[in-house]
């Protein structure tokens, strides 16, 4: 049988609330560099000191050994989907990344401006690297020129740079298609080809065709920007929801539209209108009403760990320590963890197992004081992979039965 | 998608340096019998202790939960191949513990001198363990007047005792085949059936069918060692080079052959002509200007864990812990662990998960002073799959890109 049967076989309502608090990026590591302590030792953390003896501890995998996962994969895990088995497009990150509302059959492709000489041939595949607002005004002319192409809408929207974002929208579409992206200057813009044999791929790879005959000319008096390349091109990916596989009606509170919109991808509904760490735990709270689920995505940790900003990711986890105080009395079972590790030392996302803290009334002790990468390392949990902590949760919360008899 | 696909596709090249030092059978177990020590522990070993500060520490299961390896999954399993996938017969276990060079398509057996009575009849399936000084005279005896049978070549050499192996080489040969031995006395020499129905496992069968023909004659007056009993006739599995798999171009430095053999079926290239540790370390060091990867093998660790003899077994590792710090300057990443623990009290391998320290720039200290088993319990990595480490290792050389967006 199937482990996903089997859990869904397993499934017990009742009125528990949980909560999912993602610190981005919060796993560290110690090195000389750092004095040998990580940003989660050197924080004070009343709260999670004080939630560490209603706790169990461990480490999780995000991907597979040795793999750093994007934001995508990363959180796709958490929600507890292999990100091996569920692959999101480039095209599709990108448009949850500028909030796009993305539908179900929408084929997303990520774009860049470009530089084209009079032959067509790419000469700089990043435009110069041209201004935001340059990006800004161009995406405007095609979009107000380019609405639809026969019965399919399209969407554009600016991106930072020389990036934006092409949504086609409309039935009879499907993913992955090659990039027109030649991926190096010298070449020609590379014709669009589906990856498979469907006729909805087909179909797309003739709207994207028709899409570059109306808007190259359009372009063509905008150089350095006169062209642009699409990569990542892909639909949405069918997901099994949320709700339907955990029995868990779910809200997602996020400041970052990416992290909104890949809730969204597994049928999370999505709060607006909260913009600091403090309003996100409110709307925590408020959420927990009326969903049994709440994930809380808390963007500064990963953000300063990228910078290789010790001190500032030290602040950003006292941040949230304070502010999840509000959500403790409405919650039964609460996990705290990161979606991947951002070392300081490393500057960017790594394969670091990032430590996981599951406090409740049945979760037991594990003896540590504090919650941080190396207490994690003697948890009860072990080392394990990412997609199992909402069974954890479930597990925790007595909504699933016993196996057997 | 495939996870070693993916692997594959995140492969990112630079210039570090990586080495894998396995001191066999490292792993031990503290009883009672060893004064509750391991002789990791009982080990005065600055170097070790000094690179714990920038490593992550944990335990590494060879094959599977309880499985005790041999040397060929052993070390199968360090290079990154599922052993379980990757099956190495006994016959070229033995052909590369014998220092014979191994070609793609050679079939090898292990066999076994063994006394027939007047009728054929096995009467001793080892020929009264014969000194190996008769087994090796009659070897010279079988190769000198058996060459080739038909179009294929026949290699025949000596082992320790009653035992020594022949190789097929030629076009159109393959494994498996089942035994020629009988498994016990009483019986005749089986007739070796191909364990499939390939044209190539039909031929390899009716040459040794002809090589039996011309073999026991020769031996008919050599009481006890009248016969020679064939098992584990296998050919040298294929299997997906070390390079492409890991984009690192790899040496191996041991002092047995089998070792150098395991290597040389992943395609790492072999260095000659070492035969002290400290030599090894210094080839290490040699071969890491001509190559991105080396892997050196100390023996000593797992002979005196077979003896059962704790204190050789601490010199060891006192003598390899005094050996490797010439290789410590050249080296970016460096893992150090055994193939499988061969445990004082046990006087054998066994399936206790092997202690396993990486070091590395950005491994992260895992808050231990020294390198024991039971530090090792308390590391980050905690109880993984041995296939996994290389996976590791190329992540703390930054040699493996993000997945996903």
């Amino acid at each position: 049988m199937n482990v996903d049967e089997v859990y869904k076989s397993l499934l017990v309502p009742n009125n528990s609330k949980l909560a999912l608090v993602v610190l981005d990026g919060l796993g560290d590591i110690a090195t000389e560099s750092t004095g040998f302590r990580t940003p989660l030792e050197a924080a004070r953390t009343p709260n999670l000191d004080a939630l560490a003896k209603r706790s169990t501890l461990g480490r999780m995998i995000p991907v597979a050994p040795g793999i750093t996962p994007g934001s995508g994969p990363g959180h796709l895990g958490l929600f507890g989907y292999d990100p091996l088995e569920f692959e999101v497009g480039r095209g599709v990150i990108e448009a949850l990344g500028l909030g796009i509302d993305l539908k179900q059959g929408d084929v997303a492709a990520r774009a860049n401006f470009c530089s084209l000489d009079a032959k067509g041939i790419v000469t700089d595949r990043r435009a110069g690297r041209i201004d935001t607002r340059i990006c800004e005004a161009q995406c405007v002319l095609l979009a107000g020129k380019i609405k639809k192409i026969g019965d399919i809408e399209v969407i554009i929207k600016a991106g930072k740079g020389h990036r934006f974002v092409v949504v086609f929208r409309g039935k009879g579409l499907e993913g992955p298609l090659n990039d027109s992206d030649p991926h190096r200057e010298g070449l020609p813009i590379a014709v669009v080809k589906p990856q498979n044999k469907s006729a909805k791929a087909a179909k797309m790879a003739k709207v994207i065709a028709a899409f570059y005959k109306q808007a190259l000319p359009l372009l063509k008096n905008c150089k350095p920007a006169n062209g642009f390349l699409l990569r990542g091109i892909a639909h949405q990916p069918k997901i099994p929801l949320f709700e339907d596989r955990y029995g868990l009606k779910a809200a997602a509170i996020a400041i970052y539209p990416m992290y909104k919109g890949l809730a969204q991808l597994v049928g999370m509904k999505k709060v607006e209108g909260v913009s600091t760490v403090q309003q996100e735990f409110d709307a925590a709270v408020d959420a927990l009403k009326a969903y049994d689920f709440v994930f809380v995505h808390v963007k500064g940790t990963d953000m300063y760990g990228e910078d290789g900003n010790f001190d500032a990711k030290v602040k950003a986890i006292e941040e949230a320590d304070a502010a999840l105080s509000v959500l403790l009395p409405e919650v039964d079972v609460l996990a705290i963890t990161g979606d991947h590790s951002t070392p300081v030392p490393v500057k960017g996302h790594s394969w670091h197992p990032q430590p996981v803290m599951i406090c409740g009334e049945i979760a037991g002790w594990d003896g540590q004081d504090r919650f941080t990468e190396r207490t994690a390392n003697a948890g009860s949990l072990g080392v394990f992979p990412a997609k199992y902590l909402i069974r954890y949760l479930q597990a925790n919360a007595r909504r699933l039965d016993k196996f057997g008899a």
